[in-house]
């Protein structure tokens, strides 16, 4: 009798199993595919935020500024920006010891992140105090926070005006 | 004149050059980092959304359901889910063709998101018309959307109920 039980567990075990794990890792029909980074190709070796309001919360508790990178991955103009600040020794380092980064391809719901419009590419900063800090523009008047690779000095100059934090009004 | 003039640029792009085209990649002081992934481990051949809008414009558009896993890294059930689920094949493969997925380590500010509170691993399935399907719900009635490893058939009949759209009161 229990001999009978123990066979019918058995089988009962060898059927479940075969059901459940099937052999092999997925790989979709049209090929492996690279890993996605949070990166996107604007520095892999920082730590981005998954969403903006990840990168609020760092900026509150870690008192340092957000820099918000709007791009598209098929704008050449994104592309080459995305070069030029990938490839900057002196922003990389400055962007990772003090700043919290996030780079979006959607737009948030979030209007004080398109002061002038939603454009590629464009970068805001934002205040540990939650204030998007409309004030540090590029040099174009009708894409106020757009920078070319041109505008690479002008970034890096914003990027330390942005560090000098506002003082909080509590 | 034109010789000194000459020289006199000569000198000052050479300067700009220097200052502006610094040798070297950034590499942090703590040594190299992986780059983050998007998957987070949950399934490195995925297409995964970055944003819970970004999410939802994706299931509109394609008319296919979000699959959202809430998780933590130094969880020791979230990591124990993530195994169980990036290892399983047909749930890779359907996640795949049928599902728009995202994975979040932060809590999003919807509500309709944690209908019995914020726990982890925690999976909601939400319908291409936005609507959080808090009817499919795994087997723990004080954590209605927490799954463990055993309960992955669960999950994956989850996922076909899931599939089953909700028609659009539109």
């Amino acid at each position: 009798m229990i001999k009978a039980l123990l066979s019918v567990l058995l089988v009962l075990a060898a059927v479940t199993s075969s059901s459940v794990g099937k052999p092999g890792k997925y790989i979709p029909k049209g090929g492996k595919r690279l890993p996605q980074t949070l990166s996107r190709g604007w520095g892999d070796q920082l730590i981005w935020a998954q969403t903006y309001e990840e990168a609020l919360y760092w900026s509150r508790s870690r008192n340092k500024p957000v820099m918000v990178i709007f791009h598209l991955e098929d704008c050449p103009h994104s592309a080459a920006m995305k070069k030029i600040v990938s490839d900057d020794f002196d922003i990389q380092k400055l962007l990772d010891e003090d700043f919290i980064v996030i780079n979006l391809v959607y737009e948030t719901t979030d209007k004080h992140l398109s002061p002038d419009g939603q454009y590629v590419p464009r970068i805001l900063f934002v205040d540990p105090t939650m204030t998007v800090r409309a004030d540090i523009t590029g040099r174009y008047s009708n894409r106020m926070y757009a920078y070319e690779p041109s505008d690479i000095k002008l970034l890096h100059d914003n990027m330390e005006k942005a560090k000098k934090l506002l003082k909080s009004e509590l």
